[in-house]
């Protein structure tokens, strides 16, 4: 904790001072354009792997960077989503997952999460990816990992679209979903083809849409 | 979008190489030891804030900053909560409000939110700092909103001690909760002294606790 | 009441002598290809309509032919559709619903149901379709209901990929999605072009699919 | 799938016609008297088996005929009994279990249901069946099964009695309450005699209630 208190000095010593700007303009107002869905893990930083600044991305980080689809019992991820859709209008939501995720390595590998009772509830709303995945031969225990985080990341995409606020967006041709994958190691990503299906470089196809914002989006 | 993808290519041709090593440590582990839980403001960047690197805090962000307290239909913030102290064994958790949270002036101002009833929903795991913060006057709105995001902060803090994971460590003594408010025009952050029960300057007093890894935490 | 005890006893007089022999052989197995969800009011027979035998298709209905995305507290339609699927391995899911539905008039007409908690609050499953058909302008309240009927099966089809065995049964290329909405007085129907996304005559294009048995289904 | 398409063709050109005026009536209005909830079995055809036309029986069908007992979440089944009994005001409501049931030979022979878990949970409705059953010796499987199938029409109709609506139209005498078992390879029907808790032939005994419209029922 020490250290982090620490750099809470340092920024108010020697960052803030450089972006005391922009955080006096971002002080009673947010425009962010983007909503982006990660996971909890500490290696994530979404901010820095996207090189935003404070002000351009809304977050929602949990973890599995996993979305509930929408039930009458809605819960914080649902609420979030609703907000940056409805409220802040956003034009975009990429849900990014990552190598090595600790949530899909414990559903790729079938760990007993008996004593982890929560995490198990939760790990449900990956039930669709986890069939899916568990359904296929794999090579090796990574290669089956690295699927599942990809199935997942699909899996997530198909629960977003039941929530109300992202079917009336999409129908208004005013939303794109993307899906996203990084790799820790090498910091590269690829992303979801809708028309393909495929995962594609980012670097190499930048225009790389999962779903586009067309109302056939919904059920094509 | 445009940004975010061209943010991400710069990302990989200058941020990484700086970071590759580090990246290569982290590639299939991370020991994060605190959880940072805080807004998905976009305004509120917890790595920049706290000047930590990749693999040093393990984070959960939703709109509100809110951590529903135990129940028996777990969601998101609970089973990350679980999987942060359980399995990844973090001594700290910081709850950060911050200042202009759209959240809490929903809930400071009595809007209407019917027309969001996903956030109307969430919003009710922050009643009990609602009706405290009710039960005051306060000199302005702004006061009132100022008032709300603390008291806030002090509610998250009263639910996260129902999780059983949190319970067991802090009855072990492993464990400290923290709970502060960022300003984000001036970058100060004020954390709540859990002796006092006042919000001092972190600046100033950085040795500040919200809640001691004692068993009386839980019921101080 | 009278009229359907007497109709028992002249279907064991007249109708089942008929069927003595399909009713043998399907006393202890039953083979049917196809599950039909439809709405439980009393004008829509799915076996009538379709013209099928005992045996052929498997049926569930309810108020609004509703089928609530997959969740962890999965209800009676999740667990049917789950049977079907899983266990008897139909081929196709046709989601059929009506002209002059009560559960949708009920919505697009925006009627107080405070009185009926159980129907409202199953009809949150047709948020999506609601939020989408009330962000249009419709010439009269009788294209607005109309326009509901068909927005809510296509809603239905999103929540029903969300349900790991139809995720599954898709990724394998062994299940076809259908949408369909019947019209009462002609006795026409309507089916969804998954291609075009727009509901065409089943009489004049019979092969129309919603959804075709490939991955891209999930996420196109 | 192409024989029900067919079947559809078929039945706009040859069944429609005759039927014309009658769905004419129907176009904007439905009467039915009676609730027939059953399963969704392929080989039980509730509008064949009660020899009703379109119009006259409000039906609903799931895998076991299960109705869960009332609870702060209502689904689906419950929604659409709460629509028939207080908006259609049904005076009837049949459940009809029927021979060589899937859902109740899986609780009779104890099958493990872990890769049905939505089947599982759903199953779990008919658990005050399942072990009043398991309480008693049969003579064989096949007696199991039977006396398993009729004890769940019993448990449902404890269970819909929870219903407020329900209690509601029994304390005012205008509905009567019945439970049927329907035999797919005799195509004969018994039917639980309230009075002495039996099941008698309903063909010998067609003035058969189970519960009578009389406030004693809720408790008999």
């Amino acid at each position: 904790m020490k250290s982090i208190v620490e750099g809470v000095l340092k920024f108010q010593q020697n960052a803030f001072p450089q972006l005391s700007t922009l955080f006096k303009e971002l002080a009673t107002t947010q425009n962010p354009t983007a909503l982006f869905i990660t996971c909890s893990d500490s290696r994530v930083v979404p901010e820095l792997l996207t090189q935003q600044n404070p002000g351009d991305i809304f977050v929602i980080r949990n973890a599995g960077n996993i979305v509930p689809s929408y039930s009458s019992e809605p819960g914080g991820v649902t609420a979030t989503v609703e907000y940056a859709v409805a409220v802040l209008g956003v034009t975009d939501i990429v849900i990014c997952g990552h190598s090595d995720c600790g949530a899909m390595t414990a559903i790729s590998s079938c760990k007993c999460l008996d004593h982890l009772p929560a995490v198990a509830s939760w790990l449900r709303h990956a039930d669709s990816a986890k069939v899916v995945n568990a359904s296929r031969t794999h090579i090796s225990d990574a290669v089956r990992l690295s699927s599942m985080v990809r199935e997942n990341v699909i899996a997530q995409l198909v629960n977003i679209k039941t929530h109300p606020s992202v079917a009336l967006a999409l129908e208004q041709g005013r939303l794109n979903l993307h899906g996203w994958v990084y790799d820790i190691e090498t910091g590269s990503i690829v992303a979801l083809d809708g028309e393909t299906n495929r995962f594609v470089s980012l670097a190499e196809f930048p225009q790389t849409v999962a779903t586009h914002s067309k109302r056939s989006a919904l059920v094509a």
